[in-house]
């Protein structure tokens, strides 16, 4: 108690609202580059993910932590869904908040608000995917799903590489038009396509709920990379398990993709094992080579890791406060 | 986020500097004690624990999560056990902190300095368990353990129960006069015994970090509640084991009692089974009759959870703000 009374300091606060002006996508882009990195090379570790139907709201809660050790940056993000947020509240039904520690001593540091920042940080890990495992000469972007965080991936994607047009497929069709509107804003036109079209593409993000599968392997052509971004969760699935068997299967974290991510089902009908599955880390730090050749199918298994919430929430603290307008409170 | 934009909220803050004088023993004992009851009635549970070394400075960081349904309280501790912040900063090593959440929502709303709440809702502990399990005729408090914590622990059971006399143990006696002056602040004797001296005790506490068991069965009389405090690690130990067979065993949560409590030891030597350690909640909302003679051995492994952490802090920060001390950030 001594040394906690002499030694007051001080959390700084970044609230949701201040989010959507300090963090640009090329930063959010950086930040988990640099944690992919990191994490491959051993320096930066998540720990056990914390997940809990709480029996109150329909609400799904819990605390997704790390450590960075290259980076020092250590901490958690708590919070989750509440499904009749929207409805009988008028908020998000995401919700969460970053806290970041100091890891010499274990104190408070930061709190940031983590709903937009979580839709920035999932959208820059496909875009992170897509500059180290595309083709260069990629041309044609496609888009599986057109819900809220379709549009954040969209956009990081179209800034990331010179694509030049966009085709889309989505099971309720009337939402494609919000692709539409972030293509147009982004100069390229968009079109609209059944599942056979995405052969077009020489990229495909996907980015749905989904617990079937909608893209199968015969929708993708040789060369493609695919970054599969909405399966979080056992049972979720968005593309055939034989696409997995045909890709170089890459991830965020292997213990996440074969468990709960788009590989679990590749892997649970044995048509890959999990030595199968590489971080997209390796990669970008060479010591995996990649993609080897332009007819290969690479495919990135985006299940969100805790470790990208505290980079990319460090980086914003860090122009907050440099920029004098984080709030800072003694405690 | 228009959601979020429209629904700026606030965070209200307690820092560690202000707990000591918001949060008295009889607010932590009534808060540990309502928890109880709601943990042994199901209506608030705790989350799996996440405990990580992290591989910097020593450390042990992680976080302590649950849900109290009955009081509408949920969130989690985050910290850990930072060794060398003593001796390097001048910190005690002992550094958390607890984050509030809306249980409606999912958004933050408080976040509470966490270090001396810990000791105090650790000693509000084994207070309830006196309360509930040691006889109405108990005059002799025993301790075992005379470190920092130790004093918490005395202070709260002087207040809980009427004794006439303390007396203690202690592997290094230089120590003892520590509990010494606690007790004479309280107007009571004090004296250091042997071990075997501990047979004239009626309530014991132990409160030790220890590896190897230091009561003995044979130091203990019969009608003798024990309260275990010390043991939250696999391979830690304060009693022999065979004292749990003699005994009727009660702990905050089953689960942790048998994996990393003081009945580790006794179920893995098969002396006692699971279903021999009941929650001390179940005997407040007397659905377990507890002690049922004068001459019955007691004892109480206090494992320590989330639950305890958040029911004190949801505590202090209604008097926080009824007194208007709170720090209120809008988020």
């Amino acid at each position: 108690m001594d040394g906690a009374a002499k030694a007051a300091h001080e959390l700084a606060i970044v609230p949701e609202g201040m989010i959507a002006d300090l963090l640009t996508r090329d930063a959010a882009f950086d930040a988990v580059e640099k944690v992919f990195a990191a994490m491959a090379a051993g320096d930066a570790y998540n720990f056990p993910v914390v997940r809990e139907a709480i029996g109150h709201e329909d609400a799904l809660y819990g605390f997704k932590g790390g450590f960075d050790r290259a980076g020092g940056v250590l901490g958690l993000k708590a919070g989750g869904y509440w499904p009749h947020n929207l409805d009988r509240r008028g908020l998000i039904n995401h919700q969460s908040t970053v806290f970041l520690f100091d890891a010499d001593s274990g104190r408070v540091k930061a709190m940031v608000g983590g709903n937009l920042l979580t839709a920035l940080r999932t959208a820059a890990a496909s875009s992170v995917s897509i500059k180290h495992l595309a083709r260069k000469d990629a041309k044609v972007l496609g888009m599986i799903g057109a819900g809220h965080q379709a549009k954040f991936q969209l956009r990081a994607a179209l800034e990331t590489h010179a694509f030049e047009r966009v085709i889309g497929w989505n099971m309720h069709p009337e939402m494609l038009p919000g692709l539409a509107q972030v293509a147009d804003e982004m100069g390229l036109p968009f079109e609209a396509v059944d599942l056979p079209g995405l052969r077009d593409a020489d990229v495909i993000i996907t980015i749905t709920s989904s617990f079937a599968p909608s893209l199968m392997a015969e929708h993708v052509s040789p060369g493609t990379h695919l970054a599969c971004m909405g399966t979080d969760t056992k049972g979720k699935q968005e593309v055939e398990a034989a696409l997995l068997a045909r890709a170089t299967v890459f991830t965020d974290e292997v213990a996440q993709s074969v468990t709960i991510g788009e590989a679990q089902h590749a892997i649970g009908a044995g048509l890959i094992g999990e030595g199968d599955v590489s971080q997209v880390g390796a990669v970008i730090n060479a010591t995996h080579p990649g993609r080897t050749s332009a007819d290969e199918i690479t495919l990135f298994d985006g299940t969100g890791v805790g470790l990208q919430d505290l980079a990319v929430a460090s980086a914003i603290v860090d122009v907050a406060v440099a920029r004098g307008i984080a709030t800072v409170v003694p405690v």
